[in-house]
């Protein structure tokens, strides 16, 4: 990492970036209020630090051993000084601000009718975004893969369909991308692209996701340790995109025998990755859980432990939704659980203690 | 399972009881408000249930499929109508009632002068039950195993000052058992007795602790199901012994690499508990996160999924406790998170959904 | 599942087929010595089985339940009668045939000397199958990435390296491929195509890589079991390739503390696979221990536990491999390995016993 | 650590024993062919070894920082110039030394005629040990827990019985304990004490069936690490007892779905244990594969690795046993399975390589 001085030029940050590429790394550069901060993606025992922290504008040039570095918390904080969480803007909606953001809406897309309607559903309740897969990844290939698997007609009507159920109800959009063919697919259409769990270690697929520009919502494999799910945000990063938005959503879950959920929902990987990192984290609790009676519940503790928002599947008759029909909750759900967890959000801010 | 008419006679239960035993199990009598029932204890694939369906006084007789019977829902209501959950009572203290209960203390009775200083600042800041271990389960036979392991009199001294400290600042008082010897010694002195996670599988002790009376804190093995760790409730309710508070303590985390935590905190097994058993069910926060400044967080989470109290480590000076330094809140935090804490339990209360 | 009669016409089949596609379901038509079988891509519970069953030439229509039908040994042992196992050749080499086969190589393809001489190596000590992979996974985007991700060039001149080394001294080649976009152009270049671990749930890139008609070197994700396993195995099968060769690799550890190695492998996977499926199943031991000194004896076990085959990282100088260098064997060291597992295999197929 | 110098005197030796009690240690000697070696049980922390290290005989006094001492090779090593393994001894059997040693026997003891037909069968097959369960670890209370659990009268007749079918048929005896209150009754009357996977953390039992003197055949827990298997059977080495065989018997399965074994069986763990310990490393294949057509292949894979021994459950009719009827193997199973074992062990302790 290397960190310019107040007053460096932007030639002085041009050459540096120079003189990294010629040892075969890419520079990532943040321009902070204060100063501006030069990342290195590659191995930065290529790059002899000694030589460059002489140059003209640079204050310090030092390595950082973690694996995750451009979204650790202490790149953000030399590049803006105080700032400790950022914030990711969509429409006017702030993820990782002051209040809680609501992301709902149906497993999968299945008709216009359906989502309009779940979108306004949502909307009612109180959410803000609106989520709907296109492309879905299943663990049978003789499962419904999802409207995007019949063609790209069917995937654009589909997507196009959550574009107008978003802007007739004010709802940002998500939709998740599986394969690299389908992201500038979904990118011409969607406000934010989702890389669910199971392509969490596909480094092409972040990349390329990365590389449209649009916020991206980023969920951790169910095997994976929080070291190796920021590892993995941090190809996002790399490629200069960094409006990730952060989801636990559930981890394999222990022991022989029933355990009576799908995942285990792992709520300290919130404080935990708030501490790490400056991006901010949500908590999607329908597939972790699996069923729809525990929703109320983890959901209010999702909030409690300090998640900037929660990605919740609803449906306006949740036993006749194609997939996953068991986990979503009703409208009049939702808007219990989006009440409840506001109150919960603001009794905890206002503690004065547990703010780090 | 054989349940009893409401007007069935002593004699005709007691007739029961001697069938079930002819055939090599035992009988867990159940008197509730409106009836009796009748547990078995073993196979019950040795009894006749045709048979015994006809004898006087009885009202319905059938197997039950699950591990765990004396301690499910089912069984509870059918003893006692309208039964959801059962109240653990001790001292004046209901865990499992209307509002949380917080035990709190250091992880290992260190001295008189500790201990008493600990008790008073929990008193002080809110909490019920003191937490004290006399004999303490180490994955190391070179570290510190606790004050009982010097000798028996070391054992009786420990003991009695956490009696002392209980009845000075009115809290009750709750120790680990590790081994069967410690049993009885434990029970002469405290309210309730602990069996750790380590010792979760170990029916031996749990038969030995059940069989003292005594309510008995039972904490899930990390490596444990929810199947498994009610299986081995059962073992506890099988001596007749239904004081039992159950514990989640944090489950094994999954993945490469750091996890930044020790063990990873289950929330979402207390509602699924709440609705396998009629049993109470806390958290502890200190043993899953074993650093200081989750356990807020933390905190506040389990009692917004619902637990019925937190068994937080204290102590006015962390850093020089002997054992497990790094986990441990002050009396100061302590205070903040048993306010957090009850404001959010009546705010979740006050929900009228996610009520099961 | 379809069964036809042996003497169905092809014009029957291709009638069943048409009926299939008009219910949305893709058809896998696998022609046997003795008949013909319609295996069903798609959800099953959408086809009228009675009246398939009575059209001409169908001997027996019938729902299959589990997740993977196309590779299972069902399916195989209608259409083949006899038939247990089959065999992906690649060139003269047989996988799953009646020796074992053994793939070696460095992790990485480093540069044209390397590889020449490892080949030679590989080859001296027996090895059949030459691996080097140009497109790395890497947990950290900091790390070496392959010279695949030099650009196409540098990705053509590897894979063109492994192609003339794998000529030169009579190997067939195998490459990962880890996006997409590089599926063609390894399929250009390589007689096999392995998918790693960390691509195991990607079903795009197991859609795309099947479709070359390469045969696939399919790598267990180490959270999967085996269930997942042979589910997203099928997602290849469906694209009508069956060449599918399914390599353990390793699961992840267990417990608290350490391990002292990187996977545990799961040896029983193998015989397990086997029973479930008729594809061979190959063991990389490399991958599980992550050191050097374990290679020999897990080797011995897996071709011991019935493996058909054995992938090892190998190098001449493992010191100076640029990734996973403390796993590598030496070229004389594979030798070893190679002798004394044929000796154990021959000594395991002449035991009377065990044979399934 | 203290290590003698050679020609220290028994005097010398006490000297610094009484030292190590003075500040709260205990002491373990290990008298060597060439040296004496004074190992510490607790916190060495408290030891100045300084100034231990200037006292008369001393040759050398350092700190050893692994959780587990007493039984590394390190110890060994300085004790007994060029010891790598050690033997435990038997009647006249020698397991961990040149030959491979096989257990077999019933799950549970069912019967006098039971037992005895079984040993003979055993004994026929080629095995060395007979076992047989009194005390049964049972998931379920409602499951069968042993003969033991009628009461002292009826565990007395089946360890009796144990006793008398080991020595008509010249076996050795193993029989679990899984309470404390069953250790010096079992040592009255078997060979060898089996703490079972369920009881590995059961600090206090390791203690007492340690100081019973008899060989402790001590089982992994499924949810433990290398290291914590070890830091445990140190418990039982710091009573004083090295007399341990340690056994690998599967740790919980990976993934969501099926994996068609109840444990997965970490062959990895044999060499890996006889790296970092002394002691001789049996394997289980019964218990982790649960069902009786794997246990051929993953006995040879366990031989092949370099396990000292198997313990295999066996019965002359595994569909009629009580308990684990699905795992057992028949004894003509057996037979050839010591028959193949045997010829493995031949080939691999013949090889060149892999000798560490």
């Amino acid at each position: 990492m290397i960190i310019m001085k107040t007053n460096a030029t932007s030639e002085q940050v041009a050459k540096i970036v120079e003189e990294v590429r010629r040892y075969g790394l890419r520079a990532d550069v943040s321009k902070g209020r204060y100063r501006t901060i030069i990342g290195l993606v590659g191995d930065e025992h290529k790059i002899p630090f000694d030589n460059l922290s002489v140059l003209p504008g640079v204050k310090e040039a030092a390595m950082v051993e973690v694996p995750y570095k451009l979204i650790s918390k202490e790149y953000s904080r030399f590049a803006e000084e105080g700032t400790e969480h950022t914030i990711v803007k969509v429409k006017d909606i702030e993820i990782g601000g002051d209040k809680p953001v609501f992301i709902a809406g149906p497993c999968a897309v299945e008709s216009h009718q359906q989502l309009l309607r779940i979108a306004q559903d949502a909307s009612e309740a109180g959410a803000h975004i609106l989520r709907g897969g296109v492309f879905k990844p299943r663990s049978s290939v003789h499962s419904f893969q999802g409207l995007g698997a019949l063609g790209e007609k069917e995937a654009r009507d589909a997507l196009a369909w959550l574009r107008e159920a978003g802007e007739r109800f004010n709802l940002a959009t998500v939709t998740e991308v599986r394969g690299e063919s389908q992201v500038e697919l979904a990118a011409e259409y969607a406000d934010i692209l989702q890389i669910g769990s199971r392509n969490m270690y596909n480094q092409d697929l972040l990349a390329k996701a990365a590389r449209t520009g649009k916020p991206i919502l980023f969920k951790r494999h169910f095997g994976a340790s929080i070291e190796e799910f920021l590892s993995f945000a941090e190809y996002i990063a790399a490629e200069g995109n960094k409006d990730i938005i952060l989801c636990e959503r559930g981890v394999l879950p222990t022991g022989k025998g029933k355990n009576y959920i799908r995942y285990t929902l792992d709520l300290a990987a919130v404080p935990v990755l708030q501490k790490e990192t400056y991006l901010p984290v949500i908590v999607d609790p329908s597939h972790a859980a699996g069923r729809r009676d525990l929703i109320f519940n983890m959901s209010c503790a999702a909030i409690a432990v300090g998640a900037s928002g929660l990605m919740i599947e609803m449906h306006y008759n949740p036993t006749e939704a194609i997939v996953d029909a068991k986990q979503a909750v009703t409208p009049d759900e939702l808007k219990q659980i989006i009440y409840t967890c506001k109150e919960i959000d603001k009794l905890i801010k206002s503690a004065s203690y547990g703010k780090d």
